[in-house]
């Protein structure tokens, strides 16, 4: 399973593909950060973390993408912008059909470091392990986009059954629901048959 | 001049263009919603708005589209999907090229009725008597909607003329540092030349 996963932001995006499956070591398929001026318009950021996005898609060609849940009760001054870049990575994903998780920081501390309260430092050490690379991947938004992307490796897979079982149970319930309803039309039917042959 | 105004949502997005200049009367083009489900992935409810959105500006070929501009304090549950809807407005705009202005609600409240502090039902009257309409457009968002691109129109016509003798007087600041630089450049290569001549 290829995962991508996005630490959403305008002036740093950092994106982190990683294969992989729970129970098997993982490996680094790609790390960087798509980055913004500070001076440009909102529509021109916005425009280029779309373009860095497609770009990173076409190339990694994730199996499902990532991106951080974002809670408006951080950072209050970047965290409209924080959440359009989000926004535009659940689009670029979805726009494909891919399948898109979002999941909180502190699941993502969890899942890594066994802790939701671990600091970046941690983030970077773990994730520098886990990848058996040579050393830890910076800025700090690239690090933090291959934890999430390991982080769905290893729910992900759990969540994805989940999902997969859930929607089969919910086949089976509407077929099931589909079968009684036929059954209760036919027997309305035949009824209504009934009846119009008494009337005859 | 054609404004599209987007009041953004996921459940619903309103949309509204309106066609005037500062000091003539203004017209109706088009009022609508674009909506999603609730029960809807986000991002099968963010490629509905993209859609939306790009249908819109199909149809409508505004000059220029006004997005209310989203605040993290206001309406916490919802503010994140806001700021996404809000953020592929300015994304599709962006995208074509169209100048995009964001408006505050309380911006665009005085615009329309003279005070900041205005309620929906004050702001559907004013745009149903702006835009000589026989009823209000509802639902609110849509009213919202054709108030943002009312608003522009009024504001953005000063605002772009100001945004443009800025971008001339940057230009010719520009300019004027080239000129200086290539005359300081011309003054050492000068510099350098006479001391070669002397060493040689």
């Amino acid at each position: 399973m290829r995962v991508m996963g996005v630490d959403p932001g305008l002036t740093r995006c950092g994106l982190g593909a990683v294969e992989g499956r729970p129970g098997a070591p993982l490996s680094l398929v790609a790390v960087g950060v798509v980055r913004t001026g500070a001076d440009e318009e909102l529509g021109a950021r916005l425009v280029g973390i779309e373009a860095g996005i497609e770009q990173w898609l076409d190339d990694v060609r994730p199996d499902a993408v990532a991106v951080e849940r974002v809670f408006s009760q951080h950072n209050v001054r970047t965290v409209m912008g924080t959440a359009q870049a989000a926004g535009i990575a659940v689009l670029c994903a979805a726009r494909r059909g891919l399948p898109v998780a979002l999941h909180t920081p502190s699941e993502v501390k969890a899942a890594i470091t066994g802790s939701g309260t671990a600091d970046k430092k941690q983030i970077g050490t773990m994730v520098t392990r886990l990848l058996r690379l040579s050393e830890m991947p910076k800025p700090a938004d690239a690090a933090d986009a291959l934890a999430l992307a390991i982080c769905h490796v290893w729910r992900g897979g759990a969540q994805h059954r989940l999902a997969e079982a859930m929607a089969k149970a919910k086949t089976q319930d509407r077929l099931a629901e589909a079968v009684a309803k036929a059954k209760t039309q036919g027997r309305a039917a035949s009824a209504r048959t009934t009846r119009k042959d008494v009337a005859l």
